[in-house]
């Protein structure tokens, strides 16, 4: 049995297919256009592959209320052309098979917790910091939808005083994605995280300000495991600083065996960046077999 | 069938009797002083009345974890005596019968799920702001346990600028419990609650700081509905406060039907105080359904 994985995000759309097992076979990529110029290809590839299900992680916000006249739609993005769009309907249409549908962060999440790092859990959180911060929860078992789908990236957060720069987010002036992603990092310092490696400063605030939004994380959704991942946590000296930010956040408040090995608990994505197209391919899966 | 109901408080433990169908046939209370000298005559009141099942909705933080071996004990209070305590063991000791176990918080969740404003909601939460603040929280339909149980009381909050106080949590500068309890109103201002009812500027930074939490949880959590209850929220005044307050922290961020009706989102407890009673009732309920 084949299945198709799409892993749809604002600048490009990752095609694969595979088998039950999590076996990848092949993956194909596309810049992310308008809809009428990135779809049709996208749907002919999975069309000469002869999927027999379709997962679609998708970037956001999307409508995942399965009772909803807009279910399956891109719902209020900037990006051009795609507001509005039902891309779930799209790609029924076009293949006549069951579509898998949830958020790109909720896709990544599904995929560690059925091949990667957060195997068997029922409580846990995908949190990426890149261009912008967004986050999956499962809760309970199941992806968590809820009203919407969470938005971790834009809690708001306690400012640091020594911190120079400001939030670059244009809804909010103190949330995590205005502090801490990869555009902030550069709109604050002047250089991209990679040129930044060497100075202290940087990651201090940084992981600050992201260990204490993990600590919020916990107090409220409780997770039994946080992974990161995203362009800015290829940083690796930021894991075991954030760690330390985290445990002062909290300040001995949550006593679990969790909380005494953090190592164990806010972690590194754990697929080498397959987890959003694995996690595609299992939604695939369930479709399939909830058709 | 007669269920027993324990709403185990730390000041005050209410015990009653119910039916299946959420009718309270008769309520007692008692003052929570040791262990060794409160429990017994609970036990002893639940015996008389034959109950068929128990539910606890306890003070915490405690032990869920059913695979645990201190899975029903109260764990880290600064409560004498109660650090520790086995609740559940003693109370199936002493009576020998199903015993349903959950946070008060959630209990209050319970009661307004299945018998109050929350009816039929997956995925809810309720806040009590009064001596401390704490929080239950349905998601996906099942209580929320995960690594231990939300404590949203204890995220940390942007300060307020023309904020005259600070913190009162022993260990959080800037939490919400430390900025808006009961007891941080009484220190930040020098009165309780009931008595600053006309000092607006006393309700502006309360609002802002509830308001900008509910913010949080809504982009943490999603729920469709956030039910406010505890001795604080019966200043009335709060309400549409609150919801000003919401509205702006989110700043239009998350776009869905239930941000055009926030009169129906934010809403008091529904159930006269009784919620908690109603909630370990309904605890009791599925412990027997479960044995």
């Amino acid at each position: 049995m084949i299945y198709g994985s799409l892993e749809a995000g604002g600048t490009k759309m990752v095609c694969a297919i595979g088998d039950e097992n999590g076996k990848i076979f092949e993956q194909v990529k596309f810049p992310t256009l308008t809809p009428e110029e990135t779809m049709p290809q996208i749907f002919d590839y999975f069309k000469s592959k002869n999927v027999q299900a379709l997962g679609i992680a998708c970037f956001g916000p999307i409508d995942l209320r399965k009772d909803s006249k807009d279910y399956g739609s891109i719902t209020s993005t900037p990006k051009k052309g795609w507001s509005g769009y039902n891309i779930v309907k799209a790609a029924k249409e076009a293949l006549n098979v069951p579509i898998g549908f949830d958020t790109d962060v909720n896709g990544s999440l599904l995929g560690e917790i059925t091949y990667g790092c957060a195997k068997g859990l029922t409580d846990a959180i995908y949190l990426t910091i890149g261009t912008g911060v967004g986050g999956g929860v499962m809760s309970n078992g199941k992806l968590l939808h809820g009203m919407l789908h969470p938005e971790l990236g834009h809690i708001r957060m306690p400012l640091l005083k020594n911190d120079p720069g400001k939030s670059i987010c244009p809804f909010h002036d103190n949330c995590l994605e205005g502090l801490t992603s990869g555009p902030s990092l550069a709109a604050r310092w002047g250089k991209t995280a990679d040129l930044l490696v060497d100075n202290k400063e940087v990651w201090e605030i940084e992981a600050t300000y992201i260990g204490t939004a993990l600590a919020s994380y916990v107090l409220t959704l409780s997770p039994q495991k946080i992974i990161l991942g995203g362009g800015v946590m290829h940083q690796e000296q930021l894991f075991p600083l954030i760690r330390e930010k985290f445990k002062e956040a909290l300040n001995g408040y949550v006593v679990t065996e969790e909380m005494d090995h953090l190592e164990d608990y806010i972690v590194p994505a754990s697929l080498n960046d397959d987890q959003g197209i694995l996690g595609a391919l299992k939604l695939a899966i369930d479709a399939y077999a909830e058709k």
